[in-house]
């Protein structure tokens, strides 16, 4: 091994949106295992928002990247050295690298992909940690009831599209919210949505009302902000909002929810939640995910972008809702 | 019976705050009960800030009233003419029988007081709908824990009260907020709450923090607004948040929920809900209520106001904080 390890550091924080000025590229040494450690090659880089609010000072889900620091970030990878008794060279595993080429671990965390018949890059995407964050989201607040509607946003993207199909699954009417024509288009045609509003073609209180006849009893809320507002004129007695992300207000301003008689009026549960929290529902999580995978019920799409030195301007258009699906950098 | 039937009516719908010519003054024949009817005269009115919603024209928690018809409302009365089977004259009985000196009844709905021993009053506030609101917004989303901090707002006030009370008798540090020195000293010296911030005095935020210094795991939300606002600035992860009541979103303004980055941060679950919805759990309550303050765990205090002609000054000064305690209007 005479490459070097690639790192990528956060140089500055955000002000507002994310520029490539905010991260540094540096060379460290590839790390050596020490006895009851392994070495991992990353292999693929998952990006996901919750990585904007790490890049904060302030309080996040978990500590927040300091100044310095390699960016945190799952992905998959390849042992290519162990000294570690249940990790050989060549197992892939699914692990939280950060945004380097190669990662030391203790095997704290780390997992072995559990199903090789799948591609690997699906334990980032439907079967991993987005595909989880949408079932979680449904089965422990959302609780769909066959023949509800259920209303999802960012439904093109990794966690909204699962959620969406999980929706169906259920029985439920799904309605997903999207920007364009042809993230609608595939949301509706590949993902089987059963409507989808384009945000960018006009006001989305008209589109949600016809997309949404019956109103809206669930909303997976991906983006918080003005589609949120929309959805609280919509909803129905008795509706839960699982809060999963607030695209909209990652880049410092806070948006603020309007609309919020009609939490009180319509009896709303709204409630934030962390995928990483109920560690203990991953396993079967994942196997029922994969399962619905592989029989082809859940359907997703990826967005590849080629080599490390990509990941800073992938990361950025992902927050500007450039990318179309599952985002993910090949580092290796 | 050779009284007239005083009744005030909604003249026309307010833009913002109440007005005294939002209501109108009528006299109506003192009604006959037929087969299985009865006639109650109504010895107290209760006055509560749901009565706000319902002079709107827009959806509420129930059907609004309409313009020309008696305002809304509930009340402790006697029954003075019966061909009822159930109900005798002479009978105490707890009704809605909205703004009026006598209303006529069919049965339904209507409660004999379940326990003479206790003041008549007391069903319309802490044994009635104002603490039962309290009881259910803890027990079936703010269920707090020993030990735990829970900040109440309009601490002095009909629901409030109870609601703090509630949470000292299950362990907990109880955090009021009220307007002006002599209601936070009423909350702390008679209820027995830990600490109460006046917001009148001076910013919130710093003196939440001094009063709940281990954060806030549970706020019974009764106004909305900027306080919610500051709540959110303290909430531990996984706070509760029961949305009760929004007086300061009332008035026509929707003032908006701010800090919304907390609730996904902190997991805050946020949920509407109205008493109404679980008549089921009201005789539980009400006994247990009933229990609490028969042995001083939970006392209470009223503001009177006298006469049916006082009411809609009353109910204006109650929307704006003027009121001191639960409040209530003597008819009769």
């Amino acid at each position: 091994m005479s490459e070097t390890n690639l790192q990528v550091v956060l140089a500055s924080r955000p002000g507002g949106w994310v520029e490539e000025s905010n991260f540094r590229f540096v060379e460290a040494p590839v790390p050596v295992p020490r006895e009851s450690e392994f070495v991992i090659r990353v292999d693929w880089l998952s990006l996901d928002p919750y990585m904007r609010g790490r890049m904060n000072e302030g309080k996040s889900y978990a500590a927040n990247v300091g100044l310095g620091e390699v960016m945190v970030g799952g992905g998959v990878g390849t042992v290519v050295a162990s000294r570690h008794p249940k990790f050989a060279e060549g197992d892939k595993v699914l692990c939280m690298p950060g945004w380097q080429r190669f990662a030391l671990s203790d095997g704290q965390g780390i997992l072995k992909l559990p199903d090789p018949r799948l591609p690997e890059t699906v334990w980032l995407g439907a079967a991993g940690m987005p595909g989880i964050t949408a079932w979680m989201g449904l089965g422990q607040i959302g609780k769909p009831k066959s023949g509800e509607t259920v209303v999802v946003s960012a439904a093109s993207g990794a966690v909204g599209s699962v959620a969406g199909q999980l929706a169906k699954i259920a029985g439920c009417r799904a309605v997903g919210i999207a920007g364009g024509a042809a993230k609608c288009g595939y949301v509706v045609k590949e993902l089987g949505f059963d409507a989808c509003v384009d945000y960018k073609a006009g006001p989305v209180d008209a589109a949600l009302k016809s997309a949404a006849p019956s109103g809206i009893d669930v909303y997976f809320d991906n983006v918080g902000g003005e589609i949120l507002e929309a959805v609280l004129r919509r909803v129905n007695t008795g509706a839960r909002i699982p809060l999963c992300g607030l695209i909209s207000g990652y880049n410092g301003a806070d948006i603020p929810i309007r609309n919020v008689f009609s939490l009180l009026v319509n009896r709303v549960r709204l409630q934030g939640f962390i995928v990483s929290d109920r560690m203990d529902l991953w396993p079967g999580a994942m196997t029922e995910l994969a399962g619905h995978v592989a029989a082809g019920r859940i359907k997703y799409r990826e967005s590849t972008a080629e080599g490390l030195e990509s990941a800073p301007r992938a990361f950025i258009g992902m927050l500007k809702g450039e990318n179309f699906g599952k985002q993910l950098v090949k580092v290796s």
